[in-house]
């Protein structure tokens, strides 16, 4: 008997098939191809249905169907709120991917559930019953287990961290996404690092001559790998953010672990011991030594083997 | 049949004969008198044997009890670690309570846990399953009730919220207790408030002249209410601070309430429309549309109604 897992995100669909015990026996990525509203859906039925047909022959035919979804999931109701899918507000996925796997128990869940789910499964967050995923993405969420139980909040939208207030005082470019998210993300790095560019005049390294434009995080990282000076004080500023996010998410939820994932960790997987030497400034003492911060050991397939591991637990139901 | 509930302080012990509806029978408050380490367990031990034979002839027995207390009651060893309390790092407080009463069922957690408890029973948080209790006394602590129960953490210390960073950069005067606590706590309001009155010279209101070996939270508000300047701009930082923080839990949790209570609230209650106003420039959008914020209804009473609701759950085991 096998498990189906698929990893929506805002410009790809991932899906597996997994053994029982958390073994990938086949993996494919599709790019959604600026695919909106009910044309992801389809997406999503037509390989939800290939893959069950590929296995139906064989001895593992699939018995579950897990899913997570970049947004909301609202569990009641069955619908999905994803801000990057266009006409995703409360979209009727549940009923649709029954519809496509008769018979087959379906969960949907968030990305920020299913993250740190695959890191409790198979990932860096083995046998812990508190610990937490921040993903660091173009954007920052937070996938939070505690008491061996995923955080969810009244309305399914907890574990918001990218909306961290962190720095009086408020500014103006916080509103759309939040003071932490605005520099410490994908989408904010270049944007805090051409804020500094600004008030460097006299810096002539590599990132002055890149084009606003095109200008991404990969840039800093690179020039922040040859030694420029700029890129280091930008990734500075990052590391003082996401080591106060770290040490407030210890104050909160003494937690065993938080792992540092999403495409940043990645390249700031190598900064993760500054991290942890800011967080230890303003960290609860106690809590602060009984915590662990590593980077993510399943990467991108996080969220995949979160969605698998759901769909395991929700076989028999 | 009743209920004992014990709510211990750093400086008072209070205690109350509750009925299962919830209903206080008879209350009592006594000083701990400088008290220290097993002498602090006596008074306890002797108030629980006093208030059993109390009610030991009538029709209203004692059948179980409950006991906050200010730290980290570690559940599995049934030791309690107090900071205020001389002598408290890892106290057998459970046992010594079982042995003043015999055969009847005892618990114990912190204040925080009790706290929320308290408002979830018979105060402001009644019919949620995701409320937060801030309490702004002497110190900042906060007990965090999601999806139903009490969040604890991995080392049962959880909630540190004093400790919370919302302003960079890190100084010194955080060390002790933590970024929020340092400023906008009990203790850190007339140390804010003596910050503000070294910057600005010309101010000659009635904080100038206070000598500030006996400076206190309470001066600052009286001043307030006075229309003084120089409280005014101290508790807009507070304001601010207690926005943030209030922010950062809807971001975090996606609770249904925020309750603030302790001392502080008391007096701050008149501010809570401006922390509203703050919060909502920091929070997630959505869950601050959810999130409700308000003063504590049980006021220095919500530890014991949480005492008690905690023995009324325990009653049968």
């Amino acid at each position: 008997m096998s498990l189906l897992a698929l990893d929506l995100g805002g410009t790809k669909l991932a899906s597996a098939v997994f053994s029982e015990e958390g073994e990938i026996l086949c993996a494919e990525k599709q790019s959604l191809d600026k695919r909106t509203g009910e044309q992801v859906g389809q997406m999503i039925t037509q390989q939800v249905q290939a893959l069950i047909k590929k296995y139906g022959g064989t001895e593992m035919p699939v018995q579950a169907v897990g899913v997570s979804v970049p947004g909301i999931s609202y569990h009641e109701a069955g619908t999905v709120w994803a801000p990057n899918i266009e006409g995703w507000t409360q979209y009727p996925l549940l009923q649709e991917i029954r519809s496509a796997a008769p018979g087959l128990p379906v969960i949907i869940d968030s990305d920020r559930a299913c993250s740190i789910l695959g890191e409790a499964w198979k990932g860096a967050a083995q046998a812990c019953t508190d610990a937490i995923f921040i993903a660091v993405g173009t954007g920052i969420g937070a996938g939070i287990l505690t008491g061996g139980k995923i955080l969810r909040g009244a309305h399914d939208i907890a574990g918001c961290i990218g909306w961290m207030a962190l720095e009086k005082p408020y500014r103006d470019h916080f509103k759309d996404c939040g003071c932490f998210e605005s520099s410490a993300s994908g989408e904010g790095i270049p944007k805090l690092a051409r804020a500094i560019l600004e008030e460097e005049q006299e810096y002539q390294g590599r990132l002055r001559n890149l084009d606003p434009a095109i200008f991404t995080a990969a840039d800093v990282f690179t020039a922040y790998n040859e030694g420029d000076a700029l890129a280091g004080k930008t990734l500075q500023v990052c590391v003082e953010l996401w080591g106060m996010a770290a040490a407030n998410l210890v104050s909160l939820f003494n937690p065993q672990k938080i792992i540092f994932g999403g495409g940043i960790f990645g390249p700031a997987a190598s900064l993760l011991p500054h991290i942890r030497t800011e967080a230890a400034k303003w960290a609860q003492p106690v809590g602060m030594q009984m915590a662990s911060m590593e980077a993510s050991r399943l990467g991108s397939q996080a969220c995949l083997y979160g969605a698998a591991l759901l769909a395991l637990q929700n076989k028999n139901r």
